[in-house]
C-alpha cells in the first residue's frame, strides 16, 4: 500500500540528499572527530562545515552553534544554562502552549524552587502578549516561547517578544523546532538569546539537534563531560547525523521558498477541500498567522483517534495532538489551552505537509476522509443530539 | 594508504551487520515510534526487539532499558537519578580515574552542595577498595565506579564492591563503557542499580546509548520531555541507531568469545613485542587485571604526541590519552592518579583492538614503531641523560 504521509510535524522521510552524505561517514570515516590522528582529523573538518551550514540557515555564527541529540536537549540546555548562569534569580515565563519538552521540564522546575508564569492564547492559538508583559520581573531568569506551535501551526511574534526582553535584559528562549525550514529565521535580526532546532523535522536522522546561543550569553552545560563542542556539550560527536544534519540545513533553506508557495497552496486546498464537504468542522488555529504546511482540524462529536485508525487503512498518517504526547487518553494541552470544546478537541486532527506530498495526494484524503467522518459519525450517540444543538 | 586502526576505545568501525539492520529505518521506515498511525507502529516494534538484545547482551529484563544518546547521557541520568531521588543525601564516592563524563560532572556536583570522596588507584591503576569502604556513609547517595578503565585497560572489582554497596543500601552506578562487548557483564549477578553503556564503542553508530536501570531503583529523568522511555527519558526515539544498538549487542554476544581469545593474544603479540624491542618502554596497568583489547605502554622521554603523529604516516591509529581530553598539553589525569613519572606519562600511548584487527597489523606496528621512537629519542635532549639515570 502506498503511504500517504502528512505527518511531518512528527518527523520526516530522510532526504536522500542527507543520507547521501551521511554514508561515507556511517561506513569508511569512523573516526572519531577527537582524535589526533588524521583518520579522525578528516572527520572533525566535516563537523565544521556542518555546523557552518546550520550557522547559515538561521544567520547564526558557526560559533553559536551547539550539537545536541534532539530538539528536547536543546531545550532543557537552554532552560538549564539561563537558570545555572543566574542562580539568583527563580522566576520562569513560558506559555500554555510548549511542547511537552518545555512544558514539561518548566513544571518540574516549578515544583522545585521556581515560580512559573503561563502565558495564555486566545481562542485563535494567539499568545497574550499583555499577559506575557506585564508579568516579567526582575527576578525573571528565562521567558522561552516556542517559535511556531506544533499543533496548531500557530506562529508567535517572536521578533516583537524579542525586542521588549532585550530591552529588559531578560534571557529569551525560543523552541523553534517547527519554525526551523519552514519559515524564515534570522536570529541575528530577532536578537534572541537561545533557539532549539531539530534535525528530525527537516529531513535530517532522528538523534541530532541543535541549539543557537548568541554570543556573549551566560552559558552554563547540560550535558557535562569532555571537552567537546567548546566544553559547551559532553559526549563523542554524532558524526554521520551531525553532517546529515548540515546538509538538511542547506536544502531547508533552498526549499523554503517551495514551501511558503507550493507547500501552503497543498496545504490550503486540503484544508478548505474538508471544511467544505465536511459539515461541524472546524479549523484550529489563526487562519493567517500559521505555519504554511500545517492544519490542524477539528471534527465534531467523533474521535480522533477513530479517524487516525481509518485513515490508516488507506495508507494516510496524520496525528491527533502531538506525538510525543500520543497514548494520552486526555484531548491536547494545545487544544485546551485554546479553548476548543471538549467535543471538537476530541475530534481534531493535525495534517502537516512536506515538499514531498502532491497535490494527488491532497485530492486523495479530500475524497476518501468525508465518507470516514460521516461513517464514524453514524456509529457515534453524541451526534445526532449534538449536531442538532449546533445547528 | 591503507588505515590499521587500534583505537577502539575512542570509537569502533560500524559494523556491516549493524548499518544493514538500520538501513530501513534511514530510508522508508522514517515514522514516528510514538505515532498512532501503523506506519510509525512498525518502528515501535522495532524499538522493543532492540531493546530486548540490548538487554540480553548484559542479563538485563528489557524494563530496565532506557535509550540515551551517549555514554555521557547515560552517565548524566545516573547520576542524578540517584541525588535528585534521594535529596537528603550530600555525598558522592567515585574514583581518581574516571571517564570525564563522571569525572566532570562530579567536580561540578562537589561545587554546588557535594561533599565527593575520590578513590585513588595504585601505581598498577588497581582501587584501594579500603579507601572506598572506609567512606562509605548513612550520607551516601550514590557511589559511581567505571568497570573497566579506558586507557589502562584495567577492570575494577565491581561484583565484590556491588555485593558490599548492596548490604548496605547504597546506589552503586557503573560506567560499563569500556567493559560492555569486551569481557563478559551480567547485571543479575552482580546486582548494582545502574550501568552506563554506549553504542559507538561497539561497533554501532555515535550518538546513541543506553542507561540500565535495575527494577525497584529510585529514578528521575534528567532528559525531561515527552512520555518515551515510559517517562524515563524526553525526545523523539532515534530509531535507525537503537535499531543498530541492538544488532550491535546481538554481534558482541556472539564475537566475546573472540575477543578474549583471538583479540586478546594479538594485544599481547603487539604488547610482548614493543616491550622486547624498545628499551625504556614501561607497561601502565596491571598485567592479568585488564580488558583484553587494550595496552597502554609509556615510551620515556618523548612526546606520547609526537609519536602519534609519526604513526599517523604510516597510518597507524592509537591514542595518547582520552580522546574526550585530547587537545589538552596535560598528561592523562589517569596516569597521573597512578603515579606514572611525568617523564614516562608524556610519552603514553593506548593501542585498543578489535575482531577487525589482524595479525598482519600487529606485526606491521611491532616492526615500524621501534624506529620510531629511536630516532624521536635521537631529537630528544631529556632522552640521553635520562637514559642514562635509569639504566
Amino acid at each position: 500500500m502506498n503511504i500517504i504521509y502528512m505527518d511531518n510535524n512528527a518527523t520526516t522521510k530522510i532526504a536522500p540528499e542527507v543520507l547521501e552524505a551521511m554514508m561515507p561517514y556511517l561506513t569508511d570515516y569512523y573516526g572519531n572527530a577527537s582524535s589526533m590522528h588524521s583518520f579522525g582529523g578528516v572527520v572533525g573538518r566535516e563537523l565544521n562545515a556542518a555546523r557552518e551550514k546550520v550557522a547559515a540557515l538561521i544567520n547564526a555564527e558557526p560559533g553559536e552553534i551547539i550539537f545536541t541529540s534532539c530538539g528536547t536537549e536543546s531545550d532543557s540546555t537552554a532552560i538549564h544554562a539561563a537558570i545555572r548562569s543566574q542562580p539568583e534569580k527563580k522566576h520562569i515565563i513560558t506559555t500554555r502552549v510548549e511542547h511537552p519538552a518545555i512544558k514539561n521540564l518548566v513544571e518540574y522546575l516549578g515544583k522545585n524552587g521556581y515560580r512559573v508564569t503561563w502565558v495564555p492564547v486566545d481562542k485563535t492559538g494567539v499568545l497574550d502578549l499583555d499577559y506575557l508583559y506585564g508579568h516579567l520581573s526582575d527576578d525573571t531568569a528565562v521567558v522561552s516561547i516556542m517559535w511556531a506551535n506544533n499543533e496548531s501551526g500557530v506562529i508567535f511574534p517572536i521578533d516583537d517578544i524579542a525586542e521588549t526582553l532585550l530591552a529588559r535584559g531578560i534571557v529569551f528562549h525560543s523552541d523553534a523546532v517547527q519554525a526551523v525550514g519552514k519559515i524564515p529565521v534570522d536570529v541575528k535580526k530577532t536578537g534572541l538569546n537561545m533557539l532549539s532546532l531539530s534535525g528530525h523535522k527537516i529531513h535530517a536522522p532522528k538523534g541530532v539537534g541543535a541549539l543557537y546561543v548568541k554570543k556573549g550569553t551566560r552559558f552554563s552545560p547540560f550535558m557535562i563531560g569532555g571537552h567537546q563542542e567548546r566544553n559547551r556539550r559532553g559526549g563523542t560527536e554524532n558524526t554521520a547525523s551531525i553532517i546529515g544534519l548540515g546538509r538538511a540545513c542547506e536544502l531547508a533553506g533552498t526549499h523554503l521558498a517551495e514551501i511558503v508557495t507550493r507547500v501552503r497552496a497543498l496545504r490550503d486546498r486540503l484544508e478548505n477541500g474538508l471544511l467544505e464537504k465536511v459539515p461541524n468542522a472546524l479549523l484550529n488555529g489563526k487562519k493567517d498567522a500559521r505555519l504554511p504546511n500545517t492544519t490542524n482540524i477539528s471534527f465534531e462529536y467523533i474521535e480522533g483517534e477513530a479517524i487516525l485508525l481509518m485513515m490508516d487503512q488507506l495508507g494516510i498518517c496524520a496525528s491527533s495532538g502531538s506525538a510525543c504526547t500520543s497514548g494520552s487518553l486526555e484531548p491536547s494541552h494545545v487544544l485546551r489551552a485554546m479553548g476548543v470544546p471538549f467535543t471538537a478537541a476530541h475530534g481534531s486532527v493535525r495534517f502537516s505537509l512536506s515538499t514531498y506530498n502532491t497535490e494527488k495526494e491532497v485530492n486523495f484524503v479530500v475524497e476518501n476522509l468525508p465518507p470516514i467522518i460521516e461513517r464514524l459519525r453514524n456509529m457515534s450517540p453524541f451526534w445526532k443530539e449534538g449536531a442538532c444543538k449546533v445547528q
